[in-house]
């Protein structure tokens, strides 16, 4: 293959074909083409875009780079979820039990925080004894067995991916797209769903932080997942300020815990029933939103979902006594109080620097190599819309001994520059923005939304 | 220094600083930076273009990346004339020893041959004997001693250029305005040059088809060299038809020593007193245009300009006889006739195609290891403007033994077709289109250029 004619041709505007597609990725993979045309060709996409048909194309030749999980013996529809990643998104450790409690089986394949972003796996491992690592016949019978299991995504699962990924990092083209639509869609249609749940985030704190561009990268997917017969919903939701209150691993799963047992923040719970109950629908459990909805709100008042989260986190070889007593989950050494230099409403809050700031206190990782601190992380104790007195507490930040004095003064100045306080009182902005389906867009405005 | 970040900095169309362009080179021509980053910068350099500012740092850089040819030893002021590039482009054979007769130093560092268009150092180098790979040392001696020196560029002279070069010949990223600017003036500052006379192609053979690009690669070049203070003047020239009525290494020596006895094409000869007249005013060696011309008129009359010729292929271990009996030259095995299917006046001859053939007779190259055959090309009998009637020649084909009867077959078709043949007669392209100076351009339109 002339791989600087296909550059060439993305350079002057041209569709790649189909075809071409499939080689140029197949190739890749296995070392026959250079990084550095591929650089070239990824930093040409960036410019032109890519049309749907080679978007969905180089989404279904990464899946065919490497293997693919079938679920088929598990019986009844495989409905995924997958967040593009925000701060403070634990959704799926409630959401995952919640639906498996309502008999939805869920198999779900994570990754690792990087950069700003959290990851669910390094959250589920700040748990004692959690094992995310788990081969594919472990991973189907968990799933069968338990109704539940969540596993570190293999390498030999579209190896592409992780190459592209590493390509993309080092040469600033991450912020494409379609290569974004494409690795995550790849992913789901290699893991084997039936059908997927998409939560897009939109603001600072999100991979793409324009409500447009959000809309746009969840139309793409939602193509792609209907094109290849995965049916795809997406929900565009509030990432302007972190979901929650506990922002890093062991923290989140506390929350996450709290949330399971029917208390918690109100948009994390929110969000988790409105995700929920699409699912209940995609998955043929019942055929009425409002019905699953109460369902779902059922099993987090009767201990339900807690129940299906206890036996999850065991047959994974974690300590189900964590859902009763949360101490026996790491705790930080040092906390550092940040009280509120002056008086007035919270009006915003930076989720991409409150991200930072967990990450700096050893929550997250920079690079594949940093080591995470389960114990780590910030407690937001003001949310958007909330009054707050000159001296009270706007946030705690959770570290260890790998932190010293001095990171800790600038990461609490930090902390209190990412809280935006005024005297007028602005609304947080609206949870649930839009869901994406194949027949359109359906923006919500400022009621509740239907569900 | 952080790649990534000047990669994104480019991408969204902000200007790198001038020590940003510097460190980028020195590291990429040691190799601390790798293709796959640089390839990325170039494709986002492709789309954004680079202003005045950091084409110049570019240049510069590049200039640093390696050794210097220091001309000092050699006495008054030293013209350099270079080319971008085209089909049966053998000017400098005829005004190097003619404007050197003139008594202007010419130390001259060339390229061979790569895809469509000849080099000089291929075709100096189909004399029996003549060696182009002088030190530097041997170099400045032989200008010194001659007045005359024609070198192959050594690779110490602008690493950073051939890395690059490789680059962006693997990445479809050869045409960027900036980027050849910046590879042309840079290889001509580095080898020693007080002044340049340019010559830009335009039209189907040369790098840059379109008039408007070429008078902006034009702009870009002569504003680097006057800012580098090596005063740079360029004029555009058509390259829509070949140049002369020979195409192929030892067919255009024998072009140029009939044009150096004052006979041959009117269009190399026109070209030569052009540029030349320009030269010996660059060089300081008349005040007025009109004088240097008649004076170069002169050296092709009385023989002086095919002496020093002599003299100089001589010095560099060449056959001095050829200019009396060119049969001394390497000889085509076999000429393919080439007779027009039909009458009419030649309108266009495809420059590029015609160049495409010669390669593809031996004459030129694809790789960097492809052998050439010194006695193989193209003759063209006819030239835009010339009537043709049925069955007349329009062209040979020179080739050895290695083109097989099919492939012979194929290109005298191919070159049928590169010959557009009407009814009507147009006009053939002006030669020189415009010339450019640091204070503007100056079209010329259809009278006679002013000298």
């Amino acid at each position: 293959m002339q791989i600087a004619e296909l550059i060439q041709k993305k350079k002057q505007g041209d569709q790649l074909a189909r075809d071409e597609i499939m080689t140029l990725i197949a190739e890749y993979t296995q070392g026959s083409i250079p990084d550095h045309q591929m650089a070239a060709l990824i930093m040409a996409i960036w410019f032109r875009g890519m049309s749907r048909d080679e978007t969905l194309a180089l989404t279904l030749a990464m899946v065919n780079s490497g293997e693919t999980v079938s679920l088929d013996p598990v019986a009844g529809i495989k409905v995924d979820k997958h967040s593009t990643g925000g701060v403070g998104d634990k959704t799926t450790l409630v959401l995952g039990p919640l639906v498996a409690a309502a008999g939805l089986p869920v198999a779900k394949m994570s990754g690792r925080s990087l950069g700003h972003t959290g990851g669910t796996i390094d959250k589920l491992e700040s748990i004692p004894g959690f094992c995310a690592r788990l081969h594919r016949e472990q991973f189907v019978r968990a799933v069968e067995e338990v109704g539940i299991a969540v596993s570190e995504q293999t390498r030999k699962l579209v190896p592409a991916d992780g190459k592209l990924y590493a390509l993309r990092d080092a040469t600033a083209t991450v912020d494409s797209l379609p290569l974004i639509a494409a690795s995550i869609m790849s992913k789901k249609i290699a893991s084997g769903a039936d059908a997927l749940m998409l939560d897009v985030k939109t603001g600072g704190g999100a991979l793409v932080p324009e409500v447009e561009q959000s809309l746009e990268l969840a139309s793409m997917m939602v193509d792609i997942g209907c094109a290849a017969e995965r049916p795809t919903f997406a929900a565009i939701t509030d990432m302007s300020q972190p979901l929650g209150r506990c922002v890093g691993n062991a923290l989140e799963v506390k929350e996450a815990i709290k949330t399971l047992k029917g208390k918690g923040s109100e948009d994390l719970r929110e969000l988790c029933l409105f995700l929920g109950s699409h699912m209940l629908s995609l998955g043929g459990r019942t055929s009425d939103l409002a019905e699953g909805r109460r369902y779902l709100e059922g099993l987090l008042t009767d201990g339900g979902a807690l129940a299906k989260f206890a036996e999850f986190i065991e047959h994974q070889g974690g300590n189900r006594h964590i859902v009763e007593d949360t101490s026996l989950m790491p705790t930080a050494g040092i906390v550092t109080e940040v009280p509120s230099p002056l008086g007035g409403y919270i009006n915003q809050i930076g989720a991409r620097e409150i991200g930072s700031i967990a990450k700096e206190l050893s929550a997250g990782r920079d690079t594949e190599g940093s080591i995470v601190d389960p114990a780590a992380g910030v407690i937001l104790n003001k949310k958007v819309g909330d009054r707050v007195s000159p001296g009270e507490l706007l946030a705690e930040l959770h570290s260890g001994k790998n932190v010293d004095g001095h990171t800790l003064h600038d990461l609490r100045n930090r902390t209190i520059e990412a809280f935006n306080i005024d005297e007028g009182r602005a609304s947080p902005s609206r949870l649930i923005r839009a869901f994406v389906t194949r027949e359109g867009i359906r923006h919500y405005g400022n009621d509740t939304p239907e569900h």
